[in-house]
């Protein structure tokens, strides 16, 4: 197949390099040098100790019709491509963007597109513009946006440690996405803290649970035990690790905190709630994100 | 009297352009460029939209022998003060920190020095290393730290808008004055917002309630509900004002974190007691004093 990859990031480069082993990649990035750089010397990919080389095409500026789309930018970045995405002719568009805030985004889109969900359960580093370390093997489950199409058959698209999973479900998988994401992100990028440190420390747990209690009622999530579980489990699971966030914040980036927590607000608002630690988790992440780039007001 | 006033912060001009009036003043600072200014040109005080001028003493380095020694310097320099003192002849010293840790210091200071804690209730904003502005008019209420002799009167020391109160129940007034400091310097530090925000958006009020609940258990006051009404009362009287905490946040100086929440977090690990949302906002403090100096780890 014909398949075009937009965002340079992390995932980006994990999708080129996987999917170039059975299809023609031409991977859009925003920085015409990255684009460059990626045609004349390919992808590196970091996987198991091993470094796999592919060649995929590069380019700035999406252009062409393909088989498939796949957007793999944050969401901060989400309504400029869509914007370059409404001059395409209709195509299928896979947009695998972290939290929910792109779904109200493309459910107001108004376009002839057949647009497609997915959820990342892989953990990718981006080394350098052209490698990417594959740290974490899971899977993309991806269904179908607001319509009945299948699109491409998940086998086409799966390769060895690289599996597409396609099922009806994807919103729940979503939600349970998010809820895990909105219990560790924004409070470990608060306290500098690593994921495990959120289930060893009680103060920082119960700090945890307010934000759980919260987001499961805004979702209206059945079965919070069992997701209380799977959000201590991760939390021990990933003990060593630095939450994306708190990585966004150290390294002085634009935070995913709009599409995680934002979404949640806004989603309280419209059922007339006001979660209160949710709100003051949003504001004092703003107020830090600010911090970074400059130290006085 | 002869009166000694240590630290040069608009605490320490406050006191010295006041006390002038009636006193022998020598005001002692830190930098020697500030004691020359003052000595050069006085002290000007800013009240009721007049200015006036003071003449008072100056200089560095805690020497002499006085009827009074006030320490205005904040918690974080006490430590180094505290050794100066160590070396004078016995005297009566005056400590007007804020918060209360510095009440553990003081207890484990082995000294034959007369100490005495005032509680300040003026407000005051340094313009400049020889002028303040006296904001605020309020009283200092003090009294005897561990032990019964009285000092000097109350009435020789007050004047005009400045007014001693002598009082045995020093250690309440502290107390609560520590308690509406920890509702709302950290929160509204951490949230950037002015005083009033405190109370004008429901979910920061949550968060304020989380504060006061876990305070007022660690210090075992009792009349809860008196207390919540003054610390909301608090938050109208100043709804315009920014918080000393967030003025030293803005302005990158170190925060009275310790003295006031720092305090809190010990008394409760005494007592085998873990406040959760006291911990959590002190890390997060800690987090955004760090980001003040440098913007990447």
């Amino acid at each position: 197949m014909k398949i075009g990859i937009i965002g340079g990031g992390a995932i980006g480069l994990l999708c080129a390099s996987y999917l170039s082993e059975h299809h023609d990649i031409t991977l859009f990035t925003r920085r015409k040098q990255q684009a460059e750089e990626i045609r004349a010397l390919g992808i590196e990919r970091m996987v198991r100790g091993e470094t796999i080389q592919s060649a995929v095409g590069a380019d700035t500026g999406v252009k062409g019709i393909f088989d498939l789309l796949i957007v793999t930018v944050k969401y901060h970045h989400l309504q400029d491509v869509l914007g370059e995405l409404s001059g395409l002719p209709h195509q299928r568009i896979l947009f695998l963007q972290n939290g929910m805030a792109h779904l109200v985004d493309l459910k107001n889109w108004k376009t002839a597109h057949q647009l497609y969900i997915g959820v990342v359960e892989h953990g990718a580093m981006k080394v350098s513009d052209r490698a990417v370390n594959h740290t974490g093997i899971g899977v993309i489950k991806w269904g179908a946006f607001l319509h009945e199409e299948k699109g491409p058959m998940s086998s086409e698209l799966s390769t060895g440690d690289f599996q597409m999973v396609y099922t009806d479900e994807w919103k729940k998988v979503l939600e349970e996405k998010l809820l895990v994401n909105v219990c560790i992100n924004p409070l470990t990028a608060l306290l500098h803290v690593n994921n495990g440190e959120l289930v060893s420390n009680p103060a920082y747990e119960h700090m945890m649970t307010c934000a759980f209690e919260e987001a499961v009622s805004i979702l209206g999530l059945p079965e919070k035990d069992r997701l209380w579980a799977h959000v201590k489990s991760i939390c021990h699971q990933t003990a060593a690790n630095q939450s994306s966030m708190l990585q966004d914040i150290v390294k002085g980036r634009q935070t995913e905190r709009k599409a995680i927590i934002g979404y949640l607000l806004k989603k309280a608002q419209g059922q007339g709630m006001t979660p209160p630690f949710l709100t003051f988790l949003n504001r004092s992440l703003e107020v830090l994100e600010k911090k970074q780039t400059k130290s006085f007001e």
